[in-house]
């Protein structure tokens, strides 16, 4: 299949060589040389506009950083989708506000070009094995278009609903993993303070109705488990400063609806603290240093 | 084997029968007639006093409401420890303060008693069923010696730590399971709010990594899981009254230890906000009503 | 002198009489008939359009909702800058984002127009009275120039900075407002459940470290004051919806800025939480009701 | 008058060398050598046991840091009650959880002995000045009878109510200063952020509806206000822990009376969490050091 992928970073990266490794046709653009050459040595080829990445391909997929980056990309008199046939169905895996997901996609679909926003999680660890889960927004068909090049860079697809709702489903996912990693953070220092050790009650809390995805794969005290950042000085996984971002995304979403979100809400403050005190680029786990002194 | 127990209320009474069930003599005391009665209904012996339960037993269960009474039960000029034979085991299965639990501990080991406490998880429905979780503080060889005991009442068995250690683990565990339970709530809500389905986005979610014993068991959104108290109007399970308490017993510890418990602190406001508006009876997953207009 | 004024709602239609009270020759556009006429009744002079409004005077103001107003107003190819003269000075009194307050003012640069922001404080009331607080961003130069216009609608005149910063300096003042009316009134009500008199506790805390204006302006607890809205059933004054909106622009300006702020994240909280319980059109002194049984 | 005086530390001390100064005959005790020497330098008699202090004198003043302390003082079988003639009146400074104030009044006046409780506010500075804030518990006779001696060391003295009720007011005013310091120092950093100066925005704030006792007298920022703690590298003041400590006492009473304390229960967190980071000595208007980077 001709793909035309566009933003090569530590995500794009790996994903578009996961598609190149399954026998794909890349057109790859970045604004980062480097990026385009990794790609190149891999197998695909460099174009040098993102209009030729779009153009005469069956699938044309995105990851940039953020909402004024896709919007830019896509909209506007220069923008993309002036350049895209309509026969090309067009993915972005950004994670941006469901709002701009679902003006580019409106737009698209003026022009008559079917588009889906399929966030993933699963991080640069799961770009670069192919176990990422993409949770989608858009058509049924859409989605089924888009299944065959997205099981080459995940393993999970989730329909979350319309245009919008993949961002929509992250956003709620990644505000409630911040919540689970902070409450399970300060509830293990607790413990300590109290007299436990860190990986009995976690133990006792991951068989319990405390269980949750930061106890069972990912716990933030040190030394409990090997393997995790955690246990590596806090280094690599997902940063504190992209979770300070998935955090702003969830609050322009509490905001738009008024929406209460007390714990989420404190949950991005307490990100941000964090980050304000030098460890944006620490993993998110290491919120567990504001409670304990590690 | 001869057994005392003393508190046959809502837990006691059910957890009482599954020791008759099982074939062991039971003394039972209680203040209230009806719960005696329905015990020897069962098939256990009523007493007419605290002592005459605690004497000539090889094992004495209490399951009391709070700190006071366990405190009021068995020290003092007139408390139970001197009415209780050395070889006789005690178990302490109330949820109270762990300073209570360490307190009592040490006044029946000063008196050569072995005791140990037991708190439990699971609510009524696991006390009927005899699937309660106990989570255990005290020695290894007190709790060898409970286990035969416990497992006629519960399923999983702990050990935290020492004495007292029982109780801190399930005062941890509880705070995280309301800050799970809140974040969840209000995760779900936000994406309502923004046009998701409640069951499609508590399905994404459980499967990602803001997955938590909340979605997977007790989802607090109407609709989303037959046979939960959300979907049978808030009715039975684990009542907001009972949560605010345990996340009291959190904050004390935290308190005493001089620990931040930003989000644990949040969520027992919040409890203590729902109670207040007349919810204390309704199952703590009813903090959904606080998000959503239900 | 002859001035422009758009925008005659709750706010803006008091402020326009003030000045047509000083003898000033008004010209007043609005989307609701019945508002005009009002203004008409005054002695101001209606006009079918906003651009009508905005041409040959020395001065032109507007009082809208919300940021997108201002811009759609504003900007664009139909937008009235076009329409402005260079020699108008323009003041919006809107509440909105600093962003977008810069943005316009930026885009009325370019034309050679001088504009200012210049939200205010102080309510209904100080607008009838014409005792508003202004809080203007631009240059001191341009400040001077509106001074005489803004004294005949407020006696307090404050310099925050550059365009935008009238606008900041609003939020920050309303968030930490929020803050000070939900502690005020927690903290009252943790001393009435403790038995004390609010009353008495009040004056306490007023002539104490505890002082602030909602204490010595605005009781939340009924009975405490009399002629506050807390006395009123809560009706009258600033309202719950308006200070969520408020409190939504302090958090954008947060998200923008990374800034943590924990204390007025979690007011925005409450106040949505509040609203959603169908108290937004009430004072937003009725938080009170949140923490006592009112 | 004769005085005993028990408890010569940071603020006990200054407040009793006050009474000497206006006259008044001391017994002094403390278990500090250095600090008795420094009241007997100044005129003061010292006593080698608390029941002597206690004995022989019209008023017993006693200044201890937690209800540990004043009720392992007070109660018990060698209590000092047991040493008090009964028209002694007995004065409490310390500030306690209000449960332990109403319990040692009750004994106290279970022998027929008259006490207060009157905690105070002002600080080492105010203790020095003789210009404290007294908030007394207790009968208006009993205060009344006080005045004479509360006046030779503060200048404000406030009636709370009944026994305990001076340190629920103290108690409510504290909560809600640590609201209105860490709203203030979050409120000025977000103006900061967004480009305002921290002197301008404090200002406009102080003149507004933002206006307290933080912004008034002590603001946090430094540089903004000469002759703060902030101004002086947070030295001096009312200590991070000392805060914490109020905090904890606010909370305990919020758990007994299951009342809901959102802003004051996340106050406390913020200062724990503060105080963990080895800020606990700072004055605690260094709140601000969460917000800044400073």
């Amino acid at each position: 299949m001709k793909i035309g992928f566009i933003g090569l970073g530590h995500m794009g990266g790996p994903m578009a060589k996961n598609l190149v490794a399954a026998g794909h046709e890349l057109k790859v653009f970045d604004l980062v040389p480097a990026a385009v050459q990794s790609l190149v040595d891999a197998g695909a080829t460099a174009v040098v506009t993102a209009a030729e990445a779009a153009s005469e391909v069956e699938v044309l997929i995105s990851m940039l950083p953020a909402s004024q980056h896709v919007e830019g990309l896509y909209l506007g008199d220069t923008g993309l989708l002036g350049a895209i046939d309509a026969s090309t169905l067009v993915i972005d895996s950004s994670t941006i506000a469901p709002e701009s997901a679902r003006k580019v996609a409106a737009a698209a679909a003026e022009r008559g070009i079917t588009m889906i926003d399929a966030p993933v999680s699963g991080g640069t660890a799961g770009a670069a094995a192919g176990t990422l889960t993409f949770i989608v927004g858009g058509s049924s068909e859409a989605l089924e278009r888009a299944r065959p090049v997205l099981e080459k860079m995940g393993k999970n697809i989730f329909h979350a609903g319309d245009s919008g709702a993949g961002q929509v489903a992250k956003i709620c996912n990644n505000m409630l993993l911040a919540v689970l990693m902070a409450g399970s953070a300060e509830a293990i220092q607790l413990g300590v303070a109290n007299g436990l050790d860190p990986k009995v009650l976690s133990d006792i809390m991951q068989k319990s109705s405390g269980r949750n995805w930061a106890l069972e794969l990912y716990n933030p005290y040190p030394g409990v488990m090997e393997s995790v950042p955690s246990s590596n000085g806090y280094q690599g996984g997902f940063g504190v400063d992209l979770m300070a971002k998935d955090l702003g995304l969830a609050m322009e979403a509490a905001l738009q609806t008024r929406s209460s979100t007390p714990m989420g809400a404190l949950a991005r403050s307490l990100y941000a603290l964090h980050s304000g005190q030098g460890k944006g680029a620490l993993d998110f786990s290491s919120i567990q240093q504001l409670f304990s002194d590690l």
